[in-house]
């Protein structure tokens, strides 16, 4: 047993009262290397966990201050806090020794111009934006390996990007033109309390939102530029739809020369080889089939008619969409195994 | 009394046991002009309305087997059957002397190398393909008005074109390369039982399905071909969502010069001024805001960043989708105003 | 048109942007023989009724404030507030003139004690407690239609009343004993925004609330103590299910000697011989089957096993259960058809 | 690793398609001490696990048939077939020298007579009925552990037992006049396909079913009988609501002298003192707060007003209710940990 402990990363999660919070408390409580030493949290503080998250175990665990910020004796910080929130402490965490993976958006953009153009806003610590790794694991596991800092990515883009990378990096799609239509369950609002998100404003009823300028595409292209090379393009169009969990992206790119249904399916399959939780699949994937789990569920349809190649990609938006990747990101610069303490296995029905 | 009497037009509802059938007899039973003196089902026949339709009232009339076929003294036959069924039931009524208006999609195409590549199939009657009005009133009213045989249009294509009409006509879009990425709630699908309607299937998942292959896409360019006066090419996703009713079509068109934020809402709000139903709202439509009615709402968003114009377009799929803009074709058929017997409130919350 | 104008009642709804306000100005606008001249609000007044009702056609009109409030040529007034609310203006109603139905608490109740004991306060007017009309116009009829106040009951008061009343007034069941258990979609609780009505935690999900202290119990023992001529003792569990609309009440009564099936059965045809809306039925019945209409359906099972008489009563909570019932009383009170503008047909699915 | 296997309990799956089945699947899959090692079904043998629960791991092993039937080297078999399926093959697997878990109803009544009553047909094996321990760990634990053959009980059952019997035990509610008033999720009905379930006949609506004549009455009297040492009798009135999983019984007893509120609170908290999944709380318990779990919560609320306590039990009806129970009974019954490999932790949102 004393062995066993000094083999723990010890964990601070703070932002613990949201939905990401609660997933990352549920799977640093599975995994077998990490131990959740502090949950941190702002309104909720001083609650207990039961209070907050009456589904998990181990609900008589308190939720504490966030003030003053401290991280004695913590190997790694997890952050799951509303945009702009974690630029400070993640900064004080990284001096304290330990090492961060921030779920929020504020390290994610890599130039400022980039970062003006979607929070509108100056950041704080600019000199950081383009250092930390952008943690899609399947696509930048060595960085994120290397790494004390990685900004996890936010649901849309790791939905989007696992979609598109295999395409772009195969020259079989052109960089331009992309087109992200994409749907989400309501979870991907986070816990706060709208107007918008009452169960009589969300149920029997679908709509897009933040039409032309949510802050996600940016996020897209930054990672697209990379993985292809040169400057993307994307549109992209969010959709609510009545629904708890799961996200469904349906992107249309332009096929260039060559680009088969065969030699797109192939590409899909090369990419994702040695991934545990990404995976190609015939049909079209249903989010029920992963919703609850790690997993990302892609198809691809080559339309020679129009010369389009559509992409559909699932994901469980709280799960590979935050807190599970975040997780899979840490198990990378720990050097544990990628799946350690995550679910591949869904919760249908 | 008796002179209302000699006004009401006598209608008869093939298909009445299923979701459209159900629509109609609503509608019809609300008209101050039009009677339905016979409701006529297959598997259904003899049962009373109550078991078929619950929540309908009158629930003491019979539904009739429809073998024999008869429409003596029947001014007007809906026919609201599977795909196939129509054709030879409907081309009876007319030499009958009834009007008809199919809801089915037996009669919407134009040309027999359309309907064989939609369906597979020779069509019994090709010499009527093309002849039958198309029934968008907003886009064809005076087709609709002189024809005796309306083809109902697909609740797809009702709600990708009227997204797509305007920017056509006005020259703001290309022709080719539309994409029309759509979402629907479960009763698009019929009445019929399937493993893949069940409860647990649909609820709290979504997915897309016929990708690339779903036969609403020849409908919707053959009547874009008319609005365009000549060939335009669509790509079109059809998704589930776990709601019983709604269409939400996102639509994705190239700009032409000139196609500014201005120019296309202007496109929308003449297009549609005379509209008792269609209208363009600034802002992004929700389903719920219309399901239960005949409306149709629009949006139009232009991305100058990426030279494309994204149109949003609502409606709910059973009403303005089906047996609502049924009825407003017949109205146009008989002198009606376009609204007798529809309504134009939904149904929030 | 002028005589038509002048057979028209001028209308006020105080609440309009609520959701029982928004089906109140539904029904207002579709009535042959009412005029809804004032729309007023508090803190949604100054805007259209498009922003607060998109689903209302009539979209521009404006809410008005209710400061100070002015009755001036106004025959009647609906208020639907919170509790508490409506005491004073709608007796500045009374006295200007208006006729009020108040479809809030306020005037429910019939003793001063019941009152205290249900809302913990004091009533500013108790001389009126048990002078207005309790507003079930299929049991207290003539009060209303003599009445120029009436409180229109409860949601859960008007489905699980409707259900005991026939076998009280027969003598099928004890007055005492009686176990109310009710599950209700969650407009029933109002459109105020909180927590505990996220979608996310409304959906997939159920549960009791208000265990043994929900103040529509004091309320169905008011009205039952008339209907049997006696006090009664009503037991009542309040549940919470995912959907927009419904009320599906479970009534458990003891059975006196003599209840039997068909005893119990022919009480119910007779009480409801001469109603539009209320109807025993054979089987169960499903919400889904008079969603949107001002149907209650009934059923009634005798367990001679266990000496209980089971009833299920089902309701839409805000038509039958609030702006529906408003309206039949108003036209009772007006001496119009109980179902002038009313809806008596469903919206499944 | 040898040693290890030696260990492994080689369990099939009978019945391995449907719902419980696969629930079956995920937790044996995740057993420290089971190994699954045939998944078995009739009408799907021959298909691979991902075409029958895409959402499971290890969707390459196949589906096999079961005849003819075959335990060798079996030590564990689950049986979750349809009612009368499980009879004959469970007593093959006994003779085979494997141990029994069925999660039908053949095996879970006492006596021929209650039998024929509940399902109106002679038993196969009437000298069974009776001998079977009754699945319910937290009251029948030392018979169970003891058994080689066990029958789980039904999911309504589980919900009702757990609530009625510690008031019974400690003589605080009289053991007739017992009402339960419960509402299930969806896959409660099983996985088969019906009109009924449909989704448009499902979503947005609540029934109850079976009214005075479910299946799970007897049972739970069944129980009952037991855990009261006397004749005990349920009124019983099953409920479907629109979600996936999830089960609230509210039960209502009759008080005897000296129930009072904190008498009934402590009766709980002893009964199920020792036990990990089955907990009183405070308040009363929502589903979405164990679903996904093997939990069960309850409230008690003493009515002294009527003489009556209420009982709140909710558990996920295919976990605590079907698949976790009948694993938590195998872990007794070969000695591990009542715990192992099942969850504690919910899903919500």
């Amino acid at each position: 047993m004393r062995i066993l402990t000094a083999l723990m990363v010890q964990v601070a999660i703070v932002g613990a009262s949201g939905y990401a919070g609660g997933e990352l408390i549920r799977f640093i409580d599975a995994h077998p290397s990490m131990e959740a030493v502090a949950l941190v949290a702002h309104r909720s503080a001083g609650k207990s966990l039961s209070e907050v998250h009456p589904h998990l175990s181990g609900g008589d665990r308190l939720l504490r201050s966030f003030d003053p910020p401290s991280f004695g004796g913590v190997d790694l910080v997890f952050f799951a806090l509303p945009h702009g929130a974690s630029a400070e402490p993640a900064m004080l965490a990284l001096e304290a020794g330990a090492r961060v993976v921030d779920l929020g958006s504020d390290f994610r953009l890599d130039t400022h111009d980039r970062y003006v153009e979607a929070y509108g806003a100056q950041h704080p610590h600019p000199d950081q934006l383009g250092v930390w790794a952008y943690g899609i694991p399947e696509l930048f596991g060595p960085d994120i390996a290397a790494a004390r800092a990685v900004a996890a990515p936010g649901c849309y883009p790791t939905s989007a990007v696992l979609a598109i990378a295999p395409l772009l990096e195969a020259g079989l799609a052109e960089p331009s033109g992309i087109v992200v239509d994409a749907m989400s369950g309501v979870s991907g609002a986070g816990r706060g309390v709208s107007d918008a998100l009452q169960f009589g404003a969300v149920d029997e009823s679908v709509k897009a939102y933040k039409v032309l300028v949510h802050r996600h595409r940016p996020e897209m292209e930054r990672a697209l530029d990379v993985v292809g090379r040169g400057p993307t393009s994307v549109l992209f169009t969010p959709h609510l739809v009545p629904m708890q969990r799961g996200i469904l992206s349906t992107v249309y790119l332009r096929s260039t020369e060559g680009a088969s249904q065969a030699a797109c399916e192939e590409a899909f399959d090369k990419a994702y080889a040695s991934s545990t939780f990404v995976r190609r699949i015939d049909g079209s994937p249903e989010t029920r089939w992963l919703v609850g789990s790690n997993n990302c569920l892609l198809s691809v349809h080559v339309d020679e008619r129009t010369g389009t190649t559509v992409v559909l990609s699932a994901i469980d938006n709280l799960v590979k969409g935050a807190a599970g990747q975040a997780v899979q990101c840490a198990n990378l610069m720990f050097g544990f195994d990628e799946a350690a303490g995550l679910p591949s296995t869904g919760w249908m029905p």
